[in-house]
């Protein structure tokens, strides 16, 4: 088994509640002005979201349809494929612990850093595994090598593009060359593309067109950070693969995605215009902060999602707590030390409010160590 | 591996979605007016809840407190124990699966007939299930033989109290003995007490006021039926065992609680005379639903929950679903046959069409037979 960062002891929570997980987005365990610590859509949940959620409460009295038969058509007419290919979950958390759960991997491939719910999963179902390491050197960066670490002992990888909490993009041709392979030695995989919808074009990265050439991919999707609902948990995956649903269908409870979920989702789908327009307003934001982190001497690295990740002094997100701010300290990603940071890409007034105060830390740092530019001593 | 009668085959399906379950509940797949097959509530949930819903949208843009810190400590006082005893999940239905998924028996004890889950969760795992049969000479009661079914190569049982569909109770000081037995042997049993809530005198039959006593003992509830929000999905576990909940909650996702089933929990705790005027209710009419059966030569079962468990013709389900009326058919549960069925106590005005609909269908059926009495031939 692997070292896990992640988890909270029974003994650091003071023994109150059972063990979980340490994540970004964590709002209920102290007192915070903004949260630049999970990334959803900068735009909040669309007003249809939130009327959808009203006109759900008519039908709670009712358990939801375990086959989440209109969302699922919806999803599909969406996603040019047959509703079929698609199978929903409360979350895509739930979906990356039911998929390894169905198939049981004994060796699984991450990338380190990488998504920690895949490695929790994975522990769960006691399965060894092997890391990709991502190199700061090489800007975090899925390379060609990665087809060396595809061997015949593998049932299973899972990759994220663009990953978490790099931001970093794999490029389709080196997908198609990762997913042949993985056919060729009957290697599952998984490729999570949760944040694909805020690239300019998710088409040009997305797997999704490719079930049929190779049965054993299982692309993972979410409406948690597209239309900014993580708290209504509602994800989805699409294979070629009828074992693989059927399989995952047997080790989860028929009725996972709830009736507020299913609404919010079916309104969801109908809000083209929104997306289009998170996407573009993401685009300008982020060059915005990478301006602002640039002149303030930390280095960040090629993010092409709704997210950026960079270097800064070890105590930063301590720093932005004490000023009311939350940020993803990533020290506790698998690969990572202290010192890596992953801030969450929000509208401009936000991002200004950020900017100020990560300037006002610098100002602090440069007045205690005499440095003149930047934080480094 | 056991026959599964309640599961969709692909086929049957016709292809068009993921294997799922045959279950009560299901108003999607037809045309109905009222649904008598699933076990909720008659009174509807509260206004408070679908108030705190509305509420809860406020919420939806951060992702749900991974603890369930507040609904966990509001359950504490509910329940007068402390607040690590609890885990929450996406309806009881999660917990069944986790449960089973964490403690990976080998061999399990289920009684037949009992809902359908337990045994969809112990064969996803792999588990040997053994049943002890409960027999319709006997009024479906769990006697004092189940204490020799409890052999040292158990791993877990689990038990419903009161029994689903039957409805039919197992005395606490017959519990306390197969509690005592379990600890014995260091078998896991959960006990399911999702009807508890209407019984008139629940902590005359609860277990979970002998948690301490019992570490093996896990005993799990639901606000789907006391509040009548199965849509929200909400349930809870209690145990004093705490590797029991850390093992479980690492094999679920963090998430898996949505923020509008948290603020709804929230809000039903505080709905004592709701659930009191709910019993009441449930007594009066389940009373007048067993004396409309008698009336109709339908033999029926000693239930103390919010449904009635009945003997009719083959095809009166279907019969009643033509005529705009879902009865659950028992037929598809482990040791029953056709011929039983399971109706939800609802409303005087509700039961009142559904008895109509019954009396509809005995008279047809009396006219084809010539029989004076009854639907018997």
């Amino acid at each position: 088994m692997t070292e896990q960062k992640d988890r909270l002891t029974w003994q650091e929570d003071g023994g109150k509640h059972p063990v979980r997980h340490r994540h970004g987005g964590d709002v209920y365990s102290c007192d915070y002005k903004i949260d630049y610590s999970s990334n959803i859509n900068p735009l909040g949940p669309p007003a249809s979201v939130v009327e959808a959620v009203y006109k759900s409460t008519e039908q709670i009295a009712h358990y939801p349809d375990v086959q989440c038969k209109m969302l699922r058509e919806a999803l599909a007419e969406h996603e040019f494929m047959t509703p079929d290919r698609i199978i929903c979950g409360n979350g895509a958390a739930e979906l990356i612990f039911t998929y390894v759960s169905a198939l049981r991997p004994k060796k699984a491939l991450l990338t380190a850093p990488g998504f920690a719910e895949y490695e929790s999963a994975l522990q769960a179902a006691g399965c060894e595994i092997r890391y990709y390491p991502l190199y700061e050197e090489r800007g975090f960066q899925v390379g060609m090598d990665y087809l060396e670490y595809l061997s015949e002992d593998l049932d299973m990888v899972i990759l994220c593009n663009p990953n978490n909490p790099t931001g970093v993009l794999i490029p389709q041709p080196l997908l198609v060359m990762i997913a042949g392979k993985c056919e060729k030695y009957g290697i599952h995989m998984m490729l999570d593309e949760c944040f694909n919808q805020f690239l300019l074009a998710p088409d040009s990265y997305s797997m999704r067109t490719f079930l049929d050439r190779f049965p054993h991919l299982f692309v993972l999707d979410a409406f948690t950070k597209t239309y900014a609902m993580p708290g209504l948990r509602l994800g989805y995956g699409m294979t070629a693969n009828r074992k693989v649903l059927e399989k995952m269908s047997q080790v989860m409870q028929p009725w996972s995605v709830s009736v507020p979920a299913q609404y919010a989702g079916l309104a969801a789908l109908k809000e083209d215009t929104y997306v289009h327009n998170a996407r573009w307003l993401v685009k300008e934001e982020r060059k915005y902060l990478m301006r602002a982190l640039r002149l303030l001497g930390m280095e960040f690295f090629d993010s092409a999602a709704n997210y950026v990740f960079f270097k800064g002094p070890e105590d930063l997100a301590v720093l932005c707590r004490q000023r009311g701010i939350l940020i993803r300290d990533c020290s506790n990603y698998h690969g990572l030390s202290g010192g890596f940071f992953r801030i969450a890409v929000r509208t401009r007034e936000e991002n200004e409010q950020l900017v100020t105060v990560l300037q006002d830390i610098v100002r602090e740092k440069q007045k205690e160590s005499g440095a003149v530019y930047g934080w480094q001593k």
